[in-house]
Protein backbone atom coordinates (compact mmCIF):
# COMPACT_ATOMS: atom_id res chain seq x y z
CA UNK A 1 0.00 0.00 0.00
CA UNK A 2 3.13 2.16 0.18
CA UNK A 3 2.47 3.70 -3.15
CA UNK A 4 -0.96 5.27 -2.14
CA UNK A 5 0.38 7.24 0.71
CA UNK A 6 -0.03 10.53 -1.16
CA UNK A 7 -3.51 9.93 -2.06
CA UNK A 8 -4.38 8.83 1.89
CA UNK A 9 -2.60 12.17 3.14
CA UNK A 10 -4.85 14.09 0.82
CA UNK A 11 -7.70 11.91 2.17
CA UNK A 12 -6.89 12.79 5.25
CA UNK A 13 -6.35 16.36 5.54
CA UNK A 14 -9.68 16.72 3.36
CA UNK A 15 -11.58 14.30 6.28
CA UNK A 16 -10.60 16.61 8.99
CA UNK A 17 -11.47 19.47 7.09
CA UNK A 18 -14.91 18.10 6.33
CA UNK A 19 -14.92 17.02 9.97
CA UNK A 20 -14.54 21.11 10.50
CA UNK A 21 -17.37 21.86 8.39
CA UNK A 22 -20.14 19.45 9.71
CA UNK A 23 -19.36 20.68 13.15
CA UNK A 24 -19.20 24.22 12.66
CA UNK A 25 -21.85 24.43 10.25
CA UNK A 26 -24.15 22.70 12.48
CA UNK A 27 -22.77 24.77 15.93
CA UNK A 28 -23.71 28.08 13.91
CA UNK A 29 -26.94 27.17 12.63
CA UNK A 30 -28.74 25.49 15.82
CA UNK A 31 -27.58 27.43 18.74
CA UNK A 32 -28.47 30.36 16.50
CA UNK A 33 -31.70 29.60 15.57
CA UNK A 34 -32.39 28.50 19.06
CA UNK A 35 -31.60 31.42 21.08
CA UNK A 36 -33.81 33.79 17.90
CA UNK A 37 -36.56 31.54 18.91
CA UNK A 38 -36.26 32.29 22.66
CA UNK A 39 -35.74 35.91 21.85
CA UNK A 40 -39.46 36.00 20.81
CA UNK A 41 -40.53 33.85 23.83
CA UNK A 42 -39.00 35.25 26.77
CA UNK A 43 -37.61 38.22 28.37
CA UNK A 44 -34.29 37.72 30.17
CA UNK A 45 -30.94 37.00 28.20
CA UNK A 46 -30.03 34.70 30.79
CA UNK A 47 -32.40 32.13 30.34
CA UNK A 48 -31.20 32.63 26.41
CA UNK A 49 -27.63 32.26 27.35
CA UNK A 50 -28.29 29.39 29.78
CA UNK A 51 -30.46 27.44 26.94
CA UNK A 52 -27.79 28.31 24.68
CA UNK A 53 -25.14 26.71 26.83
CA UNK A 54 -26.76 23.91 27.55
CA UNK A 55 -27.54 23.04 23.51
CA UNK A 56 -23.86 23.73 22.84
CA UNK A 57 -22.89 21.05 25.08
CA UNK A 58 -25.66 18.60 24.03
CA UNK A 59 -24.80 19.47 21.02
CA UNK A 60 -21.27 19.12 20.89
CA UNK A 61 -21.20 15.72 22.90
CA UNK A 62 -23.57 13.83 20.49
CA UNK A 63 -22.18 15.04 17.63
CA UNK A 64 -18.46 14.26 19.09
CA UNK A 65 -19.11 11.45 20.88
CA UNK A 66 -21.65 9.82 17.68
CA UNK A 67 -18.77 10.80 15.46
CA UNK A 68 -16.39 8.44 17.30
CA UNK A 69 -18.25 5.58 17.89
CA UNK A 70 -19.62 6.14 14.11
CA UNK A 71 -15.86 5.66 13.00
CA UNK A 72 -15.74 2.96 15.52
CA UNK A 73 -18.21 1.01 14.04
CA UNK A 74 -16.70 1.75 10.69
CA UNK A 75 -13.37 0.34 11.07
CA UNK A 76 -14.81 -2.55 13.35
CA UNK A 77 -16.72 -3.20 9.84
CA UNK A 78 -13.84 -3.35 7.82
CA UNK A 79 -12.42 -5.84 9.85
CA UNK A 80 -14.98 -8.33 9.93
CA UNK A 81 -15.45 -7.98 6.49
CA UNK A 82 -12.09 -8.36 5.47
CA UNK A 83 -11.66 -11.66 7.40
CA UNK A 84 -14.94 -12.96 5.70
CA UNK A 85 -13.15 -11.99 2.41
CA UNK A 86 -9.85 -14.05 3.58
CA UNK A 87 -12.22 -16.77 4.51
CA UNK A 88 -14.36 -16.82 1.27
CA UNK A 89 -10.72 -16.80 -0.80
CA UNK A 90 -9.81 -19.69 1.18
CA UNK A 91 -12.74 -22.00 1.34
CA UNK A 92 -14.25 -21.14 -1.63
CA UNK A 93 -11.80 -19.68 -4.74
CA UNK A 94 -13.90 -20.94 -7.38
CA UNK A 95 -16.62 -18.29 -6.49
CA UNK A 96 -14.77 -15.71 -5.79
CA UNK A 97 -12.54 -15.76 -9.02
CA UNK A 98 -16.33 -15.92 -10.75
CA UNK A 99 -16.90 -12.53 -8.70
CA UNK A 100 -14.16 -11.07 -9.99
CA UNK A 101 -15.05 -12.28 -13.81
CA UNK A 102 -18.98 -10.42 -13.25
CA UNK A 103 -17.63 -7.40 -12.30
CA UNK A 104 -15.51 -7.04 -15.85
CA UNK A 105 -18.27 -8.96 -17.85
CA UNK A 106 -20.65 -5.95 -16.74
CA UNK A 107 -17.73 -3.54 -18.40
CA UNK A 108 -17.96 -5.59 -22.06
CA UNK A 109 -14.89 -7.63 -21.47
CA UNK A 110 -14.05 -10.54 -23.69
CA UNK A 111 -14.53 -14.38 -21.25
CA UNK A 112 -10.81 -14.66 -22.12
CA UNK A 113 -9.68 -11.22 -20.69
CA UNK A 114 -11.94 -11.99 -17.71
CA UNK A 115 -10.18 -15.09 -17.19
CA UNK A 116 -7.22 -13.75 -17.60
CA UNK A 117 -7.67 -11.40 -15.00
CA UNK A 118 -9.49 -13.78 -12.37
CA UNK A 119 -6.60 -16.27 -13.07
CA UNK A 120 -3.62 -13.59 -12.32
CA UNK A 121 -5.23 -11.67 -9.57
CA UNK A 122 -6.07 -15.47 -7.68
CA UNK A 123 -2.23 -15.41 -7.60
CA UNK A 124 -1.32 -13.34 -4.67
CA UNK A 125 -3.72 -13.58 -2.09
CA UNK A 126 -3.45 -10.42 -0.18
CA UNK A 127 -4.16 -8.18 -3.59
CA UNK A 128 -6.98 -10.50 -4.22
CA UNK A 129 -8.60 -9.62 -1.46
CA UNK A 130 -7.94 -5.77 -1.34
CA UNK A 131 -9.27 -6.15 -5.02
CA UNK A 132 -12.40 -7.65 -3.79
CA UNK A 133 -13.30 -5.31 -0.77
CA UNK A 134 -12.58 -2.21 -2.21
CA UNK A 135 -14.55 -3.28 -5.94
CA UNK A 136 -16.98 -5.82 -4.69
CA UNK A 137 -18.28 -4.51 -0.86
CA UNK A 138 -16.75 -0.80 -2.11
CA UNK A 139 -14.65 -0.38 1.36
CA UNK A 140 -11.93 1.87 1.43
CA UNK A 141 -9.65 0.76 4.76
CA UNK A 142 -10.75 3.26 7.79
CA UNK A 143 -7.46 5.12 9.26
CA UNK A 144 -7.32 3.76 13.07
CA UNK A 145 -6.80 7.45 14.38
CA UNK A 146 -9.83 8.48 12.46
CA UNK A 147 -12.83 7.98 14.66
CA UNK A 148 -10.70 10.05 17.60
CA UNK A 149 -9.46 12.49 16.04
CA UNK A 150 -12.34 13.37 14.25
CA UNK A 151 -14.53 13.77 17.39
CA UNK A 152 -12.53 15.74 19.34
CA UNK A 153 -12.56 18.09 15.61
CA UNK A 154 -16.58 18.17 15.46
CA UNK A 155 -17.31 18.21 18.94
CA UNK A 156 -14.68 21.71 19.32
CA UNK A 157 -16.18 22.67 15.83
CA UNK A 158 -19.50 22.78 17.35
CA UNK A 159 -18.44 24.59 20.49
CA UNK A 160 -16.83 27.62 18.50
CA UNK A 161 -19.83 27.84 16.15
CA UNK A 162 -22.43 28.02 18.65
CA UNK A 163 -20.44 30.48 20.99
CA UNK A 164 -20.63 32.82 18.02
CA UNK A 165 -24.33 33.84 17.89
CA UNK A 166 -24.74 33.19 21.69
CA UNK A 167 -21.98 36.00 22.13
CA UNK A 168 -24.37 38.98 20.82
CA UNK A 169 -26.69 38.19 24.56
CA UNK A 170 -23.82 38.54 26.80
CA UNK A 171 -23.47 42.08 25.32
CA UNK A 172 -27.00 43.33 25.09
CA UNK A 173 -29.11 44.42 27.60
CA UNK A 174 -32.19 42.31 26.51
CA UNK A 175 -33.51 39.55 24.13
CA UNK A 176 -34.71 42.27 21.11
CA UNK A 177 -31.53 43.90 21.22
CA UNK A 178 -29.73 40.66 21.69
CA UNK A 179 -31.45 39.05 18.21
CA UNK A 180 -30.73 42.19 16.24
CA UNK A 181 -26.69 42.03 17.08
CA UNK A 182 -26.70 37.75 17.16
CA UNK A 183 -28.73 37.84 13.22
CA UNK A 184 -26.09 40.72 11.92
CA UNK A 185 -23.26 38.78 13.29
CA UNK A 186 -23.77 35.15 12.36
CA UNK A 187 -25.24 36.43 9.12
CA UNK A 188 -21.63 37.43 8.23
CA UNK A 189 -20.05 34.35 9.84
CA UNK A 190 -22.31 31.85 7.84
CA UNK A 191 -21.77 33.45 4.70
CA UNK A 192 -17.95 33.56 5.23
CA UNK A 193 -18.00 30.52 6.57
CA UNK A 194 -20.04 28.92 3.81
CA UNK A 195 -17.59 30.81 1.27
CA UNK A 196 -14.82 28.78 2.56
CA UNK A 197 -16.55 25.62 3.04
CA UNK A 198 -17.62 25.50 -0.76
CA UNK A 199 -13.85 26.47 -1.90
CA UNK A 200 -12.55 23.47 0.07
CA UNK A 201 -15.24 21.30 -1.30
CA UNK A 202 -14.93 22.20 -4.92
CA UNK A 203 -17.96 24.11 -5.00
CA UNK A 204 -19.05 27.01 -6.68
CA UNK A 205 -18.20 29.46 -3.41
CA UNK A 206 -20.80 32.27 -3.47
CA UNK A 207 -23.71 29.93 -4.27
CA UNK A 208 -22.43 27.73 -1.58
CA UNK A 209 -21.98 30.65 1.14
CA UNK A 210 -25.72 31.65 0.14
CA UNK A 211 -26.96 28.38 0.58
CA UNK A 212 -25.14 28.15 4.45
CA UNK A 213 -26.72 31.71 5.32
CA UNK A 214 -30.15 30.30 3.59
CA UNK A 215 -30.18 27.33 5.91
CA UNK A 216 -29.22 29.53 9.09
CA UNK A 217 -31.91 32.17 8.28
CA UNK A 218 -34.53 29.67 7.65
CA UNK A 219 -33.89 27.71 10.87
CA UNK A 220 -33.94 30.83 13.05
CA UNK A 221 -36.73 32.24 11.14
CA UNK A 222 -38.86 29.22 12.04
CA UNK A 223 -37.61 28.74 15.19
CA UNK A 224 -38.62 32.70 16.47
CA UNK A 225 -42.12 32.16 14.53
CA UNK A 226 -43.09 28.79 16.51
CA UNK A 227 -41.61 30.05 20.22
CA UNK A 228 -43.71 33.23 19.90
CA UNK A 229 -46.60 31.32 18.72
CA UNK A 230 -46.35 28.66 20.96
CA UNK A 231 -45.53 30.90 23.69
CA UNK A 232 -48.65 32.61 23.56
CA UNK A 233 -50.77 29.97 24.29
CA UNK A 234 -49.65 29.90 28.15
CA UNK B 1 -27.38 -0.49 -15.51
CA UNK B 2 -30.66 -3.01 -15.57
CA UNK B 3 -28.17 -5.56 -14.17
CA UNK B 4 -27.62 -3.67 -11.04
CA UNK B 5 -31.12 -3.54 -10.22
CA UNK B 6 -31.07 -5.92 -7.41
CA UNK B 7 -28.63 -4.00 -5.34
CA UNK B 8 -29.83 -0.50 -5.93
CA UNK B 9 -33.56 -1.19 -4.23
CA UNK B 10 -31.23 -2.33 -1.62
CA UNK B 11 -29.06 0.43 -1.38
CA UNK B 12 -32.31 2.70 -1.41
CA UNK B 13 -33.98 1.09 1.90
CA UNK B 14 -30.66 1.24 3.47
CA UNK B 15 -29.93 4.74 2.82
CA UNK B 16 -33.94 5.77 3.89
CA UNK B 17 -33.63 3.62 7.21
CA UNK B 18 -29.90 5.36 7.37
CA UNK B 19 -32.03 9.01 7.64
CA UNK B 20 -34.64 7.62 10.27
CA UNK B 21 -31.46 6.63 12.22
CA UNK B 22 -29.59 10.35 11.63
CA UNK B 23 -32.63 11.81 11.84
CA UNK B 24 -34.02 10.45 15.24
CA UNK B 25 -30.69 9.26 17.55
CA UNK B 26 -30.06 13.18 17.27
CA UNK B 27 -33.88 13.85 17.32
CA UNK B 28 -33.76 11.80 21.23
CA UNK B 29 -30.25 13.21 22.28
CA UNK B 30 -30.20 16.48 21.59
CA UNK B 31 -33.67 18.31 23.20
CA UNK B 32 -33.79 15.66 25.63
CA UNK B 33 -29.71 17.11 26.52
CA UNK B 34 -31.02 20.40 26.20
CA UNK B 35 -34.64 19.75 28.54
CA UNK B 36 -32.21 18.45 30.89
CA UNK B 37 -29.75 21.22 31.26
CA UNK B 38 -32.67 23.83 31.79
CA UNK B 39 -34.58 21.52 34.51
CA UNK B 40 -31.18 22.34 36.75
CA UNK B 41 -31.56 26.05 35.61
CA UNK B 42 -35.40 27.37 35.41
CA UNK B 43 -38.09 27.14 37.30
CA UNK B 44 -40.70 26.87 34.95
CA UNK B 45 -41.72 24.04 32.25
CA UNK B 46 -42.83 26.50 30.34
CA UNK B 47 -39.82 27.83 29.32
CA UNK B 48 -38.26 24.09 28.47
CA UNK B 49 -40.60 23.14 26.57
CA UNK B 50 -40.65 26.34 24.50
CA UNK B 51 -36.82 26.00 24.15
CA UNK B 52 -37.43 22.56 23.49
CA UNK B 53 -39.63 23.42 20.29
CA UNK B 54 -37.29 26.01 19.28
CA UNK B 55 -34.49 23.54 19.12
CA UNK B 56 -36.98 20.72 17.62
CA UNK B 57 -37.94 23.30 14.52
CA UNK B 58 -34.01 24.84 14.55
CA UNK B 59 -32.25 21.05 14.22
CA UNK B 60 -35.18 19.53 12.11
CA UNK B 61 -34.54 22.05 9.60
CA UNK B 62 -31.15 22.25 9.61
CA UNK B 63 -30.26 18.75 9.77
CA UNK B 64 -33.62 18.45 6.79
CA UNK B 65 -32.49 21.52 4.78
CA UNK B 66 -28.53 20.25 4.99
CA UNK B 67 -29.67 17.09 4.08
CA UNK B 68 -31.04 18.38 1.31
CA UNK B 69 -28.67 20.59 -0.01
CA UNK B 70 -26.10 18.19 0.94
CA UNK B 71 -27.46 15.77 -1.65
CA UNK B 72 -28.11 18.58 -4.26
CA UNK B 73 -24.48 18.68 -4.31
CA UNK B 74 -23.68 15.20 -4.52
CA UNK B 75 -25.96 15.14 -7.71
CA UNK B 76 -23.89 18.26 -8.95
CA UNK B 77 -20.77 17.17 -8.35
CA UNK B 78 -21.07 13.40 -9.98
CA UNK B 79 -22.48 15.57 -12.77
CA UNK B 80 -19.38 17.70 -13.26
CA UNK B 81 -16.85 14.68 -13.45
CA UNK B 82 -18.66 12.87 -15.66
CA UNK B 83 -18.10 15.40 -18.18
CA UNK B 84 -14.92 15.67 -17.16
CA UNK B 85 -14.70 12.19 -17.64
CA UNK B 86 -15.88 11.83 -21.34
CA UNK B 87 -14.18 14.81 -21.99
CA UNK B 88 -10.55 13.46 -20.87
CA UNK B 89 -11.73 10.00 -22.71
CA UNK B 90 -12.44 12.08 -26.04
CA UNK B 91 -9.42 14.52 -25.61
CA UNK B 92 -6.29 12.37 -24.68
CA UNK B 93 -7.56 8.72 -24.54
CA UNK B 94 -4.01 7.42 -23.94
CA UNK B 95 -3.70 9.30 -20.57
CA UNK B 96 -7.40 7.56 -19.62
CA UNK B 97 -6.05 3.97 -20.94
CA UNK B 98 -3.01 4.59 -18.84
CA UNK B 99 -5.06 5.15 -16.18
CA UNK B 100 -6.59 1.87 -16.74
CA UNK B 101 -3.70 -0.26 -16.79
CA UNK B 102 -2.65 1.77 -13.36
CA UNK B 103 -5.31 0.21 -11.71
CA UNK B 104 -4.46 -3.16 -12.81
CA UNK B 105 -1.24 -2.85 -12.00
CA UNK B 106 -1.14 -1.88 -8.48
CA UNK B 107 -2.85 -5.72 -8.14
CA UNK B 108 0.15 -7.17 -9.56
CA UNK B 109 -1.30 -7.91 -13.37
CA UNK B 110 1.26 -8.82 -16.00
CA UNK B 111 1.73 -5.89 -18.49
CA UNK B 112 -0.04 -8.13 -21.25
CA UNK B 113 -3.20 -8.25 -18.98
CA UNK B 114 -3.25 -4.72 -18.46
CA UNK B 115 -3.16 -3.94 -21.50
CA UNK B 116 -5.54 -6.63 -23.12
CA UNK B 117 -8.15 -4.96 -20.29
CA UNK B 118 -7.82 -1.27 -21.53
CA UNK B 119 -7.74 -1.92 -25.42
CA UNK B 120 -11.24 -3.42 -24.56
CA UNK B 121 -12.78 -1.53 -22.39
CA UNK B 122 -12.20 1.65 -24.84
CA UNK B 123 -14.27 0.22 -27.15
CA UNK B 124 -17.06 1.03 -25.16
CA UNK B 125 -17.08 4.94 -24.16
CA UNK B 126 -20.13 4.65 -21.81
CA UNK B 127 -18.47 1.96 -20.15
CA UNK B 128 -15.40 3.29 -20.41
CA UNK B 129 -16.33 6.63 -18.44
CA UNK B 130 -18.41 3.93 -16.03
CA UNK B 131 -15.16 2.35 -15.03
CA UNK B 132 -13.11 5.43 -14.41
CA UNK B 133 -15.99 7.34 -12.08
CA UNK B 134 -16.07 4.26 -10.15
CA UNK B 135 -12.80 2.67 -9.72
CA UNK B 136 -10.68 6.11 -10.38
CA UNK B 137 -12.95 8.43 -8.46
CA UNK B 138 -14.89 6.24 -6.43
CA UNK B 139 -18.66 7.94 -7.19
CA UNK B 140 -21.58 6.08 -7.53
CA UNK B 141 -24.12 7.53 -9.29
CA UNK B 142 -26.33 8.96 -6.78
CA UNK B 143 -30.32 8.88 -7.16
CA UNK B 144 -32.26 11.96 -8.26
CA UNK B 145 -34.98 11.65 -5.68
CA UNK B 146 -32.04 11.15 -2.98
CA UNK B 147 -31.80 14.58 -1.84
CA UNK B 148 -35.68 15.17 -1.53
CA UNK B 149 -36.43 12.23 0.47
CA UNK B 150 -33.86 12.82 2.61
CA UNK B 151 -34.88 15.75 3.71
CA UNK B 152 -38.03 15.12 4.95
CA UNK B 153 -36.68 11.81 6.45
CA UNK B 154 -34.41 13.55 8.60
CA UNK B 155 -36.38 16.38 9.52
CA UNK B 156 -39.32 14.04 10.16
CA UNK B 157 -37.20 11.67 12.32
CA UNK B 158 -35.85 14.50 13.97
CA UNK B 159 -39.43 15.87 15.21
CA UNK B 160 -40.52 12.77 16.48
CA UNK B 161 -37.45 12.02 18.59
CA UNK B 162 -37.41 15.15 19.63
CA UNK B 163 -40.77 15.50 21.22
CA UNK B 164 -40.38 11.87 23.21
CA UNK B 165 -38.47 13.31 25.76
CA UNK B 166 -39.98 16.77 25.79
CA UNK B 167 -43.35 15.25 26.39
CA UNK B 168 -42.19 14.77 29.65
CA UNK B 169 -42.56 18.44 30.62
CA UNK B 170 -46.21 18.94 29.28
CA UNK B 171 -47.77 16.39 31.75
CA UNK B 172 -45.61 17.04 34.92
CA UNK B 173 -46.08 20.32 37.45
CA UNK B 174 -42.37 21.28 37.88
CA UNK B 175 -39.07 21.19 35.90
CA UNK B 176 -37.92 18.36 38.69
CA UNK B 177 -40.79 15.96 38.01
CA UNK B 178 -40.30 16.56 34.25
CA UNK B 179 -36.48 15.49 34.11
CA UNK B 180 -37.53 12.38 36.54
CA UNK B 181 -40.17 11.63 33.73
CA UNK B 182 -37.97 12.03 30.70
CA UNK B 183 -35.07 10.50 31.86
CA UNK B 184 -37.12 7.66 32.07
CA UNK B 185 -38.77 7.50 29.27
CA UNK B 186 -35.78 8.41 26.96
CA UNK B 187 -33.54 5.98 28.16
CA UNK B 188 -36.09 3.53 27.19
CA UNK B 189 -36.84 4.85 24.06
CA UNK B 190 -32.68 5.16 23.29
CA UNK B 191 -32.38 1.79 24.35
CA UNK B 192 -34.80 0.51 21.94
CA UNK B 193 -33.75 2.88 19.52
CA UNK B 194 -30.22 1.43 19.63
CA UNK B 195 -31.10 -1.92 19.45
CA UNK B 196 -33.28 -1.34 16.11
CA UNK B 197 -30.53 0.62 14.68
CA UNK B 198 -27.70 -1.80 15.24
CA UNK B 199 -29.82 -4.25 13.78
CA UNK B 200 -30.43 -3.09 10.64
CA UNK B 201 -27.05 -1.60 10.59
CA UNK B 202 -25.74 -5.23 11.19
CA UNK B 203 -24.02 -4.36 14.58
CA UNK B 204 -23.89 -6.52 18.14
CA UNK B 205 -27.64 -5.48 18.96
CA UNK B 206 -27.01 -4.98 22.97
CA UNK B 207 -23.54 -3.25 22.42
CA UNK B 208 -25.35 -0.77 19.69
CA UNK B 209 -28.47 -0.16 22.45
CA UNK B 210 -25.78 0.87 24.57
CA UNK B 211 -23.77 2.78 23.14
CA UNK B 212 -26.74 5.28 21.65
CA UNK B 213 -28.08 5.48 25.40
CA UNK B 214 -24.40 6.47 26.85
CA UNK B 215 -24.22 9.51 24.45
CA UNK B 216 -27.59 10.36 25.23
CA UNK B 217 -26.95 10.12 28.96
CA UNK B 218 -23.63 11.84 28.63
CA UNK B 219 -24.49 14.76 26.80
CA UNK B 220 -27.79 15.33 29.21
CA UNK B 221 -25.48 14.85 32.55
CA UNK B 222 -23.02 17.45 31.03
CA UNK B 223 -25.86 20.15 29.78
CA UNK B 224 -27.32 20.22 33.60
CA UNK B 225 -23.82 19.94 34.78
CA UNK B 226 -23.02 23.00 33.21
CA UNK B 227 -25.90 24.83 32.69
CA UNK B 228 -26.39 24.48 36.60
CA UNK B 229 -23.18 25.80 37.46
CA UNK B 230 -23.54 28.43 34.79
CA UNK B 231 -26.91 29.75 36.10
CA UNK B 232 -25.27 30.00 39.58
CA UNK B 233 -23.00 32.77 38.24
CA UNK B 234 -26.22 35.26 37.53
Amino acid sequence: MHNHHHSEDHLESSEFITDIVIGMSDGLTVPFALAAGLSGAVSSNTIIITAGIAEIVAGSIAMGLGGYLAGKTEIEHYQSELKREYLEVEEKPEAEKQEIRDVFADYGLSLETQNLIADEMAKDKDKWVQFMMKYELGLDEPHVNRARNSAATIGISYVIGGLIPLSAYLFTENPHSGLLVSVALTVICLFVFGFFKSKVTGQPPLAGALKVTFIGITAAAAAYLVAKSFDHLF
